[in-house]
């Protein structure tokens, strides 16, 4: 497609520079294709049919690539834990089964004793059984101590009977269990003699290892239909006095020993590290990937669309050339490449934790949990809108589901509920935020990510004109500025409500709105000067720098015109100030529209991994849409409704209307 | 359930009150309740299975329905324009077939002859015929100018010769047409003697009455699937050398003679009234209505699911007393009666239009044309912002298809785009403020809506505490001076850049995302007044008029303060008050929250119509989501993945992993 041709012919960088730096090095680039070409050569692996299959369909054709995987995995001697298997995800979209099977063996490795991990990781990694991990309830989700699912000590058989008191104890949304799973580690507050110890995992046979068929005391199945996620067998299990023995318990942290006695030992902190870990790793495969695919595919289209006139006697304008369009898109494209950044950050954060926690010093571990709950929180919503921002801007197109961006929304909408629900978790870093300002009020020592809380320099934002916004200096200062002021003032009122006689918890409720803006406002801090570090170290990298630096202005000047309300509150910005923002925002989108095509480009993308009629490299959109629709089942079939309702109606057969 | 039962106990006000009210009449709803104790009572028009169905199921049973509604409307005497019509529509959430053949039917009464309108419309009033409407191509949807396919008349035959020049010409989208319909109204480039007349409509038939079969030179067929909107039979259409007869381009506006001359005749202005009107129309039917539902399951849903306790010590709590989720959900329901009434405003607009054009005077269209475009982008997109809020508010339930949340998402999130995508509506109607605003300032006069961008009275607001912002005039007042800075300040920015030299297409490009948020805020403006009126109007029924100004309240105050930066840009609200905005903000919510279930019961949604797992009236959630669960398909068959890949797997019987 020419038009597309000619977006990159003008490209102001090197495409494949500035993909080597995003992947971490040419190497990694070079490893990642290679395993992208070996997966994408593999018919099972394929993707085509997706947006015509039934859920039940779906679920047999991700078992299928499980397994396949599994099989090619062991071929290669790729692990899970490796590069590849990163690459691999990625490209297949998570499609597949069995994701929880490693969730299984994790929580045996982090919870079990040596002896527990001798008997079934080895089971596990050679498949000899399927594991799920059962915590969620259909009563409770987020609040662990109120599960309801008990598993009372039975002294004279030296079993755990574990029960499902009633409806809302039944384990409900467990992936890979609803269909596949032998085995589950069930979470169930702890009896013993009489007496309730809280939560514990369990492990729990749940079907047949020789026929399938559910053991007895269970009641088990799948959810039924989601908004996405259909190749899931998320599944419901009801426990009915089924006994697991006394060594089912994993007990690396606490035991029930033979008599009843209960020991508990070790530190269980460890677990939280697992907790803020999951949600880092989800940041990028869940949430950036998609908002880059979902960039991807919108702004390609975009250069290739052309609707209406922008000035009369013209050719029709690409609809990438409209402002409002740009401003539609552009801004998601700088989100995604700041929140890549931000996931190096947090990778960087966490690597450094885990030192220090093995060496027994688990003082990071306030600071990591914060960060990990509130980047979790803000990033998740921030690309769940902006792919469907990505959606809308496609218009009529964008809503079919050959455009491959409907899937992509309705499953990134569920990592804002997954994981932990996004307001909770704002709320885990708000309470961070605020004890972090008290602390630092008083003189004590904070972690690094919140010092800044202490010392708060300029009144007033210094710039003059529009292009001292293009500073990181001066807008990274706002930011800091409106975070400490959010975090400060909210903390003020929680003060003020508690001496005015409000008990403690009920004036935390009433403070609760500002204080997830307030842990917003943190995060988005956090980003914006990580983006700006980031442009700093590439200067030596000039080819890639000076586009880098357009994104990261944009990135963060959008953040001021859509939230004036926070800078301008206060009149650190002034209204005339926010106008010369509003000016270099607009004059940005101009910019980097230029480069928009190949600043996709960069993120390297397949056809087949994107799997968009709209998105594909070549930008043939209408000639696919065409291809792809004629495949559709609606199309391989008479309807019996001509027949049955049609034809009478047509024919006035029908009892006369 | 008892959570429930005691949300309604205490009650501020008569439920019954409210919805006969919001019915138009106690009359009106005994009428409404007749009619969709009729619907339910049959089972054709069941949804029981919905969430369950492929998308040949879904376009079969909404054939089926269709038809059977035809014949159900027959029998009880109700016709398709009467108040019984629109009661079922909303009962059955649109989900039936031949929506699109009303649509035939108008545009040949509007856009036909009266010989034209005397053969066509008893044939499709009788169903010898299923029409569509063939406007949007694959390569053009709003820009209507730009359709490429062509109608060639051949004076020799008396025939337009009808083509689809290049795949991008092919018609895509159009309702009713992928299998269903016989004939269409096919828009095209009218070539006569080699001259291009511009678009006009053409009645094409299809298929074959005899046999359904594709008529020669047809190629039609569907577009595959959807992000909702399964039920529909959305359709591609090529045309190859397809004739039709002179009669058949309807000719009431511009006709060719049998010698090629082309005659134009009468006004068109007609035109953009049908239009505005069937803009008007979708939003109570696609928008509000939607949204009350999300409402009604959500807020229902936040009154039984309890979560983590409030206070130590305590039974949890229920999440509706959370003030997060206050916040959520609350702004919405006050934004669902604020929709309600102002498509109330928008009716009676467009009936003292339609008057005045029946006497010839088209001299309302401009501003009806304004406010339908700019009120439907807002609407649309407000809604449907709205129902993805319940959505993530109700959890992980919530993205079950069982919640009933989906799918109103999937389906609201379309009219976004359809009948005019929301941007270029809010430009339109940024261009109609512009010039209004010229108007009034140099003392012309302008139509009554606009009238205030020429009267600009405080220069701050006057309030001093935060119960001040409790009354309607001063915030009436803040939106009214926001819209006005808004549109004056980008007016002013437009004329500075054509005066600098910027062409004129280019300066309003260069201004276009500040014109769309003028419209959005004169919409917004338009809104919270109507409301406040409302408020008044109702003085005379005590009973209801204080909660409806809770709402009206909370509606304007949740505007002001999560778009505090143009309210604080220039300094007409200051920071100080905008955190009495905030006070009184919060606590309007804990105010509503008390009657936050009988303000949804209000709505008086039947369970069937809500077909919700989580939104029944009785609050039985678990119960029902476990139940409907069970009827799942994904529960009713063995998956064939157990024998070809699990089993194997298991059994270690694949060549050695």
């Amino acid at each position: 497609n020419p038009d597309l041709a000619s977006e990159r012919q003008t490209a102001s960088f090197s495409v494949e520079k500035l993909t080597a730096w995003l992947d971490g090095g040419a190497e990694q680039t070079r490893l990642r294709r290679a395993v992208v070409k070996y997966i994408e050569r593999d018919p099972v692996f394929s993707r085509e049919n997706q947006y015509f299959q039934s859920q039940n369909e779906r679920y047999e054709a991700a078992v299928r690539k499980a397994v396949h995987l599994q099989k090619k995995m062991h071929e290669m001697g790729w692990s899970q834990e490796g590069p590849e298997y990163k690459y691999i995800y990625r490209e297949l979209a998570g499609d597949i089964a069995f994701l929880l099977h490693s969730i299984f063996m994790r929580s045996i490795s982090v919870l079990g004793s040596d002896e527990q991990i001798a008997k079934w990781i080895p089971l596990a990694s050679q498949y000899q059984l399927i594991g799920s991990y059962a915590q969620t309830e259909l009563g409770h989700g987020t609040y662990l101590q109120g599960l309801e699912t008990t598993a009372v000590f039975d002294v004279t058989t030296q079993e755990f009977i574990l029960n499902t008191p009633k409806i809302s104890a039944m384990k409900w949304w467990p992936g890979d269990m609803g269909r596949s799973a032998t085995h589950t580690v069930v979470f169930a507050q702890l009896y013993v003699h009489g007496k309730c110890y809280g939560i514990h995992p369990f492990i729990v046979q749940i079907r047949s290892l020789q026929d399938h068929s559910l053991c007895p005391g269970i009641i088990a199945g799948d959810i039924g239909p989601k908004m996405n996620f259909e190749h899931i067998d998320n599944g419901y299990l009801m426990l009915q006095n089924v006994r697991v023995p006394r060594e089912n318990m994993l007990n690396k942290f606490c035991e029930v020993q033979p008599d009843g006695t209960y020991v508990r030992r070790g530190s269980q902190k460890i677990n939280y590290f697992t907790m803020t870990s999951v949600r880092v790793s989800l940041i990028s495969a869940e949430a950036v990937t998609p908002l880059m695919k979902a960039c991807t595919i919108a702004i390609r289209y975009s250069a290739v669309r052309r609707q209406s006139k922008l000035k009369p006697g013209e050719e029709e304008a690409k609809i990438l050339d409209y402002q409002t369009q740009q401003e539609k898109l552009l801004p998601q494209l700088a989100a995604a490449y700041a929140f890549h950044f931000i996931d190096d950050y947090l990778q960087e954060l966490l690597d450094r934790g885990y030192r220090e926690i093995q060496r027994k010093n688990f003082d990071t571990l306030p600071e990591l949990h914060a960060l990990s709950s509130g980047f979790k929180a803000m990033v998740t919503q921030y690309c769940t809108s902006g792919v469907e921002i990505c959606l809308q801007a496609c218009g009529g197109h964008g809503y079919s589901l050959l455009s491959g961006l409907p899937s992509l929304y309705t499953k990134i909408i569920a990592s804002c509920i997954y994981e932990g629900e996004n307001t909770v978790l704002l709320l885990q870093t708000a309470r961070f935020l605020v004890k972090s300002f008290m602390a630092a009020s008083t003189g004590q020592s904070v972690p690094p990510s919140v010092t800044y809380l202490a010392a708060v320099k300029h009144r007033k934002c210094p710039a003059k004109n529009k292009l001292d916004f293009l500073s990181p200096d001066i807008y990274t200062e706002a930011y800091q500025h409106m975070a400490v002021r959010l975090v400060s003032s909210t903390a003020a009122k929680l003060q003020d409500l508690i001496q005015s006689g409000v008990k403690k918890h009920d004036a935390w409720n009433q403070c609760t709105v500002q204080l997830a803006q307030a842990a917003k406002a943190h995060c988005h801090y956090i980003t914006v000067k990580t983006f700006a570090e980031t442009v700093e170290k590439l200067e030596s990298k000039a080819g890639i720098q000076k586009i880098v630096k357009h994104l990261c202005d944009l990135f963060a000047l959008h953040g001021i015109f859509s939230n004036a309300g926070v800078f301008l509150h206060d009149g650190y910005i002034s209204g005339a100030q926010m106008d010369m923002v509003t000016a270099s925002y607009l004059d940005l989108l101009a910019i980097i529209r230029r480069d928009a095509v190949p600043l996709v480009d960069a993120f390297d993308f397949t056809d087949k991994s994107l799997n968009s009629a709209l998105g594909c490299y070549d930008g043939q959109v209408y000639q696919r849409l065409y291809e792809w629709a004629r495949k559709s089942p609606t199309n391989k079939q008479i309807s019996p409704a001509y027949e049955k309702y049609l034809k009478p109606l047509l024919h006035n057969t029908l009892s006369k209307l």
